[in-house]
């Protein structure tokens, strides 16, 4: 029996909850809100909530809503995400911006935002509604800064990192201490509990950016190199283009350039970033990353709920073969 | 001397705050919000904030903390309001789409609107935090049900005026409300403040509608007829529909449909309206509605602070010619 399986009743209740509080007098919000809320999300980060907060104990209605609202501005980035990038699927279905005019989808992505925040309003936790709109924060200047970096071939790792800390793994940590919080745990657990969600997030945006080039469009539900063909060097080739010779930067240079990878470029991109390490080198520094998540579980004792938290851990690792 | 002056050196604070407290590691985050603060607001929101605080006899920095964080959510949704109506200028400048992608403009959005709630923390008043969410909430839906209102001809008055509540009301309730809270005014004090914004807010929307067909470009910095190029029907287009004949109604159809506007077109529109009294019924309709948002005041003794607030309401009145 799966270890997360004592959680699966509040997981039930969440998806209910997820569609339920987009109620709203004009339809169209409440639409494209299922429609994003449906596209197949994994619900890694309430799982982090709940699992979190019944670390320091707590089993009450709370961790639903923290999870509802943290789960729903994830959500809303990707909406606006899926606008940004001119998206056209979404793990396999058509995106949103498909569906409605990208205005829209802006639109919705604002009304989703705005829900979250009135949500985490009932908490009465001012640190938790701080916390959160903190985080928020980050996560658009991570994309914006992502932007900014489009086709850029020198960025640097520190400057990748910086990105996937701000993307992914800031709303990861708020996830686990929000639960800490919920969970009235002390500040070193929390502050614990939040370095794992931390590291556990920049772990599992590493081994995103390795399932782009190296997963099949049947298992991902999108083309494979997509990052490449949108001008976003990750780390698999930002390591690559490290030990790459003249011909090799070039031609990458060229593929960043047009935008566009076909089938056999695709081969010889993938080919490259086996030859070069830059796949071995990234899934090296997910598990590192994984390591210090571990680690810091180390202040617990053993419990079920600890070992929820080192599975989720493994499954982002063995998500990437 | 202009009795709004008494509140001059917080409107100058208010100037440096809304810029300064966009700091971002991210420079273009920075950027895209100081071109869209410098775009020539009129200030409206944090002087009902700044005077209903007084109107309670506070006159310490959390109204500007407010002020600030309820201005930067109207400029945030004017931001998020260029990209859909893919806008070219907004009050005779360039607008920030044509400076960044609409891309850019989104995240700024996101970033300007996590900025308002992490600074609305600071405040530690959960009721002034859900009052300003489920107002971003609102001013989404009327965002959306406007949209899905885009070219029909028979939206009727009452669809009409939930939009602009949606758009603009509720937002100017809760800076008056937010400011009363801050006060300590009594319940019904705080009432009669949320009461004077609410319909300050629907007057003042109405006369934009008017100013958007009777204003020269010179005056307004955007070319006059917009909203019916954009398909949306307002109060004076709605009120002289009721009067036109079957020859006026399929020319206005015909231009909704075809979203131009040639000089010779404004000229007809600007006539009919005028003839069919769609500007008239409009202004009476503001006025009526001001003279509620002063009826709520009643409640208060004269003060500087009262008189303040009913030069707000007049000027809104005399913008109108």
């Amino acid at each position: 029996m799966d270890i997360l399986d004592s959680i699966q009743s509040d997981m039930e209740k969440l998806e209910q909850e997820l569609i339920s509080q987009l109620q709203s007098r004009v339809p169209v919000a409440l639409e494209i809100g299922v429609h994003v809320m449906n596209s197949g999300g994994k619900r890694i980060r309430p799982q982090l909530t709940i699992i979190s907060a019944r670390m320091g104990g707590y089993h009450g209605p709370k961790a639903l809503v923290l999870s509802v609202a943290i789960e729903s501005i994830h959500t809303a980035t990707l909406l606006h995400d899926d606008v940004v990038d001119q998206a056209e699927t979404r793990r396999g279905r058509p995106s949103a911006n498909t569906m409605w005019s990208n205005e829209m989808c802006v639109l919705g992505g604002d009304y989703i935002l705005a829900k979250a925040f009135s949500a985490l309003t009932s908490l009465n936790d001012i640190r938790i509604l701080r916390i959160v709109s903190e985080t928020t924060e980050r996560l658009s200047e991570g994309e914006l800064f992502q932007m900014m970096n489009i086709g850029n071939m020198n960025i640097r790792e520190d400057e990748y990192l910086q990105i996937i800390i701000d993307k992914t793994a800031v709303l990861m940590e708020a996830a686990c201490r929000g639960g800490a919080i919920l969970g009235g745990l002390d500040r070193r657990k929390e502050d614990a509990l939040a370095g794992f969600g931390f590291n556990l997030g920049i772990a599992f945006q590493m081994t995103d950016d390795v399932i782009d080039y190296v997963s099949d469009k049947a298992v991902m539900g999108k083309d494979p190199g997509k990052d490449l063909e949108e001008g976003k060097l990750t780390l698999p080739l930002i390591c690559a283009l490290k030990r790459a010779d003249t011909a090799e930067r070039a031609r990458i240079e060229g593929l960043v350039r047009d935008g566009k990878l076909g089938d056999s470029d695709l081969a010889w991109v993938r080919d490259f970033l086996r030859r070069r390490g830059g796949i071995d080198e990234t899934l090296e520094r997910s598990r590192e990353y994984l390591r210090t998540a571990v680690d810091h579980l180390a202040v617990f004792p053993d419990s079920e709920e600890k070992h929820a938290l080192m599975r989720l851990a493994e499954r982002v690792l063995h998500r990437t073969y």
